[in-house]
């Protein structure tokens, strides 16, 4: 049985329906759209349906039950006991629905997104293939790629292409763009807009390798720039290697915010940075641990975290720098290449 | 004020707080990760964090709030009354959260989707644009494109290329090429496995045009064929025929889902049709109405519904076949022009 499911037996007061499909594929292996598990001390069984049957087989260590589409339906008549449940998944009608059935539920959260939270080293591995890949893309796009003249989306497209051309299984989100005023809004994704000179283009892009993502974010320069423009540029940058200095193993999410955070307070672009410090990457592009104000998470040593703060001013331009790195005891491993220098492209 | 809006308050018996963000799309235009929308019968608010908060504001008719990044602490603390949620989508631990804030949750499912299912005259021309763009993406793909002694992922790259330059905004979905015995599995990826001759490929895929999907499978030969894999191909194209004729208004979707049922079950492959004939398409690739032997839906026109039947022989080769229809009151309009005739590759 995998040593995953052996950790989760481990953490369980009671036994654990999984119903989030990514904690099912980090558990087993098994991708599906429609699946679930039920962890039990001695037994564990996977749930899916007719379309996914033949590759539940192939998992080893659990159970494979074939249910019908309406996989919640099933498991409410087919079911009997207490359980835990994924209460921060689970959508409300569904919890409701097993209890109808009779089952009694104890709503848990984040008891394998612990887990997931800390690589194992073939994960950290995978991961750093991954980021070799994001940088030699970068590479590429600054010395291959023509920005000014073209629209947010065609830069967009080039990303995707330079991942498949090196390598990547996919792209980990759709590349976000944002050319000039764009760039201030931090999640505008690429549009219509025609990157113009003298501009600031934030290019935040990530690749999954394996099923792991990178997420790196480089603000490019078109041309010369004013002095506001230059200056909120260090700020941003000093503000990201003052994260990256805080990160280690026993540090809080608040703190490592809060390092980086208070070198843009503290100059003239204060109250521009309007979003959190940095958050966990793994199968998903955001899961623990959190880096931000709000944040409940303390570090541990496997831990793989964005370090990405900003400076927003709206209507003119945005800039964000981030590296992903992996948490050590006494700091980070930092498997990002390519350079923080603002680098001109036309 | 959105027409669509006004349409979702003509439905609702009490103000509904909408959290599916694909809803939110739908009734705003506003794409973000973090949003909900409390819907009141003479006051709309749009909820959403800093960093899509200058995206929101271009949004008409509705009141922008800034929120946290914890969008429902942040509900749950600031709002207060008794409002309908979407129990199929809202976690079960956030409702709880809403409640323990003091609010009245009374349990909701499929109102937007309701809407969502009838298409009007705009997102029926975007559609249909997107099926333009799918024929002549599988056109150039059984000209352009080599398969045997391929991977099955280079071909679906293949077809994500095609895409972009047929002027796609994306792909709808990472495309299947299930080739040879991986086409039994309805839902495998584009794998590894290298295409040989003699083999069926099932090709499922649709692009994104404007935030509406297609939806299209095809199974492709290379080479010769024995007898057995010639007689499926006839028996679910016959089924597929089956089912588009059953189609128009008023009819369930468990008797059209039955039409072409029938067709496989009366045939020398009963038993080999293991998923339901079709689902709605829109903004998402799964969406109302279904067409199954479960279905709780009733066909109205303007509805947009793909009708897929299949068979699968566990081991050996899968064939399905999927066209994208619109439902009108006597019958469909189909917009898919790409021939469903049995075309050899190689």
């Amino acid at each position: 049985m995998s040593s995953r499911i052996e950790q989760l037996q481990a953490l369980l007061e009671e036994p654990l329906l999984v119903t989030n499909l990514v904690n099912v594929l980090y558990l087993t292996g098994f991708d599906s759209s429609n699946a679930a598990m039920l962890v039990e001390p001695e037994r564990v069984r996977l749930f899916t349906d007719f379309r996914y049957i033949e590759t539940a087989r192939a998992v080893e260590g659990v159970e494979v039950v074939q249910t019908t589409r309406s996989l919640v339906g099933w498991l409410s008549e087919n079911l009997s006991g207490r359980f835990g449940f994924e209460a921060n998944v689970l959508p409300w009608s569904f919890a409701e629905q097993l209890q109808k059935g009779g089952i009694e539920l104890v709503p848990r959260q984040g008891l394998v997104e612990q887990l997931r939270g800390v690589k194992d080293d073939g994960e950290l591995e995978t991961f750093r293939r991954a980021c070799a890949i994001t940088d030699r893309m970068f590479e590429r796009l600054v010395a291959e790629v023509a920005f000014v003249g073209r629209r947010e989306r065609d830069v967009a497209w080039d990303i995707t292409r330079l991942y498949h051309e090196e390598g990547a299984d996919d792209v980990a989100f759709e590349a976000i763009v944002g050319s000039g005023p764009t760039g201030a809004r931090p999640h505008a994704r690429a549009g219509d807009r025609v990157i113009g000179t003298g501009e600031l283009v934030v290019i935040d892009t990530g690749c999954n390798v394996g099923g792991y993502v990178s997420d790196y974010t480089r603000t490019l320069a078109t041309g010369e720039l004013d002095a506001e423009m230059r200056k909120a540029y260090d700020v941003v940058l000093a503000a990201q290697q003052a994260g990256l200095d805080a990160i280690r193993s026993g540090e809080s999410g608040v703190d490592v915010d809060a390092a980086a955070r208070e070198v843009i307070e503290g100059s003239a672009f204060a109250g521009t940075f309007g979003h959190g410090l940095g958050h966990g990457l793994g199968l998903d592009v955001h899961e623990a641990p959190r880096l931000s104000t709000e944040s409940p998470d303390t570090l541990a040593a496997g831990n793989v975290v964005t370090v990405e703060p900003g400076v927003y001013l709206e209507g003119r331009f945005g800039i964000r720098i981030e590296d992903d790195v992996i948490v050590t005891e006494d700091g980070i491993e930092n498997p990002v290449r390519f350079t923080k220098e603002l680098l001109t492209v036309s």
